[in-house]
């Protein structure tokens, strides 16, 4: 048996919680923590899930409900990876979304020739520059991958296109190597610069430090791209925003290569602790579940039981001394208020770990009038029969 | 259409990516990445989870399957919260098992005499500290909560057993109250205080600021507790591990309050990551899915389908220039060897996203014999179908 509160009627003060919070996150002149911007890549990074054949029908449909959430960008595949993923790109440029249109791309020429011409408002170049991809995929050395990543570079801004250039696998590549390279390509005028954690092995600080040394050395934006393989994914994209990087790559459900990459309702829900009033003025934070319901089912997944926000359970109170609190103030237990995602929440009472004030608030909710020891003993046989 | 390669066959040569890595943990005094023990709350937090409603034989079998797994302590609810309770925790206590067993009760003498008497191993006591739990949940005042403290901590090391003791929400605590508390109960004797960020504000870098600060303060054991509403309970246990905390807490599948906790499976894919042979060595990795499948059928839930190592996904790579490689060496595009974790490892090859080295290894496979042009036109086919 549950209760379903109404959030908006309880006082939540959010201003409140945050000026006696000494955790909060201080005002720094580096952080990006309230002008972050996300690169949706559901339809890039995403198609590379386990489960994902996205006929062209749902690639559009996916592609005008990012939009209606506004992501800033939405990243494509490669229109070099097949004929149909060539004339997809170019059908979803026609769209005219308010997002802009990126598609992602080997740092090689003649995938660049073929994406320009697609109408794409820019490209993503990624070249693998750790040991293991230098020497089990592509095998080029630094000298090389400079050499094209500037021939590539130079294509794509005569082109009049934004560009980025990321290294492949960042954390596990030779630092001075990757510093050197991504000076190179900021001098001759690259839009941002990403760096990947693709096998989703860099902890909070790893990704903290590497930012914040890349932030030192070019003067370009800086996106992040993050493998979700040990559950990191969410909290790194804060440490990287915390350090100075400006672009967040996300997709639906996290959905991507292996166990995908930070997720975009993972995301906000992150966000939207740090920065209530930047959330939820710049997302359609109401149209969450739906995006999510949407892409669960092109790929044929459930949303995970205990996903942010979403989750079935995501505001399901259970625990007396939890249940007492919330009837008092949602804000005692809860961090996010459903209402901003048009959810709602629900205390449990009808378990052993019930308390007497949840059974209280449903006593009066029903309008029966009982005394304090009247529900005390109602509570107990509530638990017993719990027990049974 | 997959490939399942034999991940024991490759070279995986783990030390060397160690040793390659410049980003790998370095040794320092303070990090406990390579000594945690984990105190596991399935039959504590999880009890809390919307859908768990255990029965005494499913708490004995979950109890015992995390006892095989090599689980430090398992945490039980507390015997005050029903009748049924405290039989169980009676039960689980007589059953032999390696683990310590602890109860969790509130810091109430009346809680404590109660549990001193079901067997356990210890109890970890709890009160909340934060504004919002001291006007919205027990109204008690600091000089309160230290004098219960005191009182129940001394009543439960009389009895011999061991005693962790907690505040709740305690990022939204004053910093100064905290530390003053947890002084006082450090100097009384108490084996451990624990953090908990029970509404899942925390990110990484708090984390690791307020166990560095309390490791400053206290000498003895430091817990931590961890929620996950916003997605970084995995990241945010092992900021606290680096910091100095000795002891997390998780729940199979993260089952807890709301969308729940730490999870004990998403916590081995962090950890193996960072002390591969103290996690192979101390936990019987091959038993995680096993484990998970138990709880999951005992509160009805599906594992996510990106849940780390466990999910179907997990070790599913699909993309063109992660197939060669990953054929040509499996660290190229994995953190985590499936192996450990008894699991498999699968390449995609029949979409639009192949490439002709996938296919040329499948070519191999099948005992075929190909030129390499050969293979890049039934490369080409293979895409041009999957676009259909």
């Amino acid at each position: 048996m549950t209760i379903s509160t109404d959030s908006k009627g309880a006082e939540r003060g959010h201003l409140p919680v945050n000026t006696r919070n000494p955790y909060q996150p201080v005002g720094d002149y580096i952080s990006n923590i309230s002008r972050f911007k996300i690169i949706e890549s559901t339809l890039r990074e995403g198609e590379q899930f386990a489960n994902a054949f996205f006929d062209t029908e749902t690639k559009i449909r996916i592609a005008k409900a990012l939009d209606d959430f506004g992501v800033d960008y939405i990243e494509l595949t490669s229109p070099a990876a097949s004929e149909q993923s060539r004339k997809d790109c170019e059908a979803i440029c026609k769209l005219g979304l308010k997002a802009k249109i990126l598609t992602h791309i080997r740092c090689i020429m003649e995938d660049a020739r073929i994406a320009v011409e697609t109408g794409v408002d820019g490209l993503d170049v990624v070249i693998g520059t750790s040991h293991f991809l230098r020497e089990f995929s592509h095998g080029k050395d630094m000298e090389y991958i400079t050499k094209s990543a500037i021939e590539v570079i130079n294509f794509i801004k005569s082109k009049g296109l934004e560009v980025r250039f990321s290294s492949e696998d960042s954390f596990r590549s030779d630092l001075v190597d990757l510093l050197s390279l991504y000076r190179t390509v900021d001098k001759i005028g690259v839009n941002r610069v990403g760096i990947a954690d693709t096998v989703g092995c860099a902890s909070p600080r790893q990704v903290y430090d590497l930012v914040r040394t890349l932030r030192g050395v070019v003067s370009c934006d800086i996106e992040i791209h993050l493998h979700d393989d040990t559950g990191c994914a969410i909290a790194n994209a804060y440490c990287a925003l915390e350090a100075g990087a400006t672009h967040i790559d996300t997709s639906v459900l996290g959905i991507g290569e292996r166990n995908g990459i930070t997720s975009l309702g993972g995301l906000m829900a992150r966000m939207i602790v740090a920065d209530r009033e930047h959330v939820t003025k710049k997302y359609n934070l109401h149209k969450l579940k739906d995006l999510e319901d949407l892409v669960a089912g092109a790929v044929q997944v459930n949303t995970p039981f205990n996903n942010p926000i979403t989750g079935f359970c995501a505001f399901t109170h259970k625990a007396g001394i939890h249940a007492k609190a919330i009837l008092n103030n949602p804000s005692t237990y809860e961090i996010i208020d459903p209402a901003d995602f048009g959810m709602t929440r629900y205390v449990h009472f009808a378990s052993r770990l019930t308390g007497w004030n949840a059974v209280k608030t449903r006593v009066g909710q029903l309008g029966l009038f009982m005394t304090d020891d009247q529900v005390k003993i109602v509570t107990q046989k509530i638990k017993a029969l719990a027990d049974v």
